[in-house]
């Protein structure tokens, strides 16, 4: 049940890795722009590593140069935008079985599985919590839909190919999409790279870009 | 004669390659906004492949997929920022010349230098201009500075051996203050890299982040 977009408008897709700070920071502030301009943002959680292999690019924070400009950086862009941010210490993490579970969460509901990606960043990026535990996943999935059943039932159902494949079948879209970065915004075919840009995308929704 | 700094201040410093539109776009920003807070920018012009390779890292514009996106981005980002621009048929192009001259000037004053600098870049961005021939690159020298002399002996002193040296000795520079891109703003130790970050700039010379 996702919101009604505007006719023939479609919706803003949103690239990101649950494990990206900057994915994060995008997260907090996406919707709420949309909104004011009348879309609503389809979520796209991914692997990055997995789509930058297949691009053939090395990762993000792969050389020492970069690394070190963002490990510092995150600090920084989080103080800029006012979002509540702590570097985990076991950074990066594994984000496979989050994402599936937004793809699972998503099948029933888009909204349920924001949530539950919402729930999931602000517990890794804000306490430490363990974004590569399905059980941990599987509680937060249940904040996010109280009615879901067991934790361990859901759990298990990461793990199976079903699910597996939704979140393949992301992957290769995100590789065919070229997004070689996280966060990625794509507004009609309009790509914008980096939570840096958001007073471009905020420009190009106001038809002034 | 390079205008004075406040007391216990150091200078901006701004790295850049020649050829790279994102430091022809802080080009036209960070001067005003160092000024506006009492202090001023020393313009370090880099051969970025030189210093790319010294650091292990691939060049910018490598790998297709980063490459498709800017070479769309740089148009948007121009207009963003309100800045002409037209993408040069030949880019990137050789650059050593051109930041050899401005170090040279840079040796007698910095601001002619400076003036030098902004005639070679709007030149190669609005109107496809020679960044890489030495007699344009002496002509715009003499525009800077009409004492300057002959432009065939400043051209010629572009090859001399002590004018090569002052450019290898910036890049070491650069290499040592990990210049992983262009536009890089360092300001007392802390590093901005890219034009995106004007606000975050800002947000820093106003006490802010």
């Amino acid at each position: 049940m996702s919101p009604p977009a505007s006719p023939g408008e479609a919706p803003i897709d949103f690239w990101f890795d649950f494990a990206s700070p900057y994915g994060y920071f995008m997260s907090s502030r996406i919707d709420a722009i949309a909104a004011r301009h009348g879309r609503r943002v389809r979520w796209r959680p991914v692997i990055l590593f997995a789509v930058l292999r297949a691009l053939g690019l090395p990762p993000p924070m792969g050389h020492e140069a970069k690394r070190t400009y963002m490990q510092h950086d995150f600090e920084r862009s989080a103080r800029f935008l006012g979002v509540p941010f702590r570097r985990p210490e076991a950074f990066p993490a594994a984000t496979h079985h989050a994402a599936r579970a937004f793809y699972l969460l998503e099948r029933s509901d888009p909204r349920t599985a924001m949530a539950f990606a919402r729930t999931a960043m602000r517990a890794y990026f804000t306490e430490g919590a363990d974004l590569g535990d399905p059980m941990q996943i599987a509680q937060w999935a249940r904040e996010a839909n109280p009615q879901l059943g067991e934790a361990a039932d859901f759990a298990a159902r990461l793990r199976a190919d079903e699910t597996r494949a939704l979140l393949a079948s992301a992957v290769e879209e995100a590789v065919r999409a070229q997004v070689f970065g996280s966060p990625m915004i794509v507004i009609d075919g309009e790509r914008f790279f980096g939570v840096d840009r958001l007073p471009q995308i905020e420009a190009h929704l106001e038809g002034n870009l």
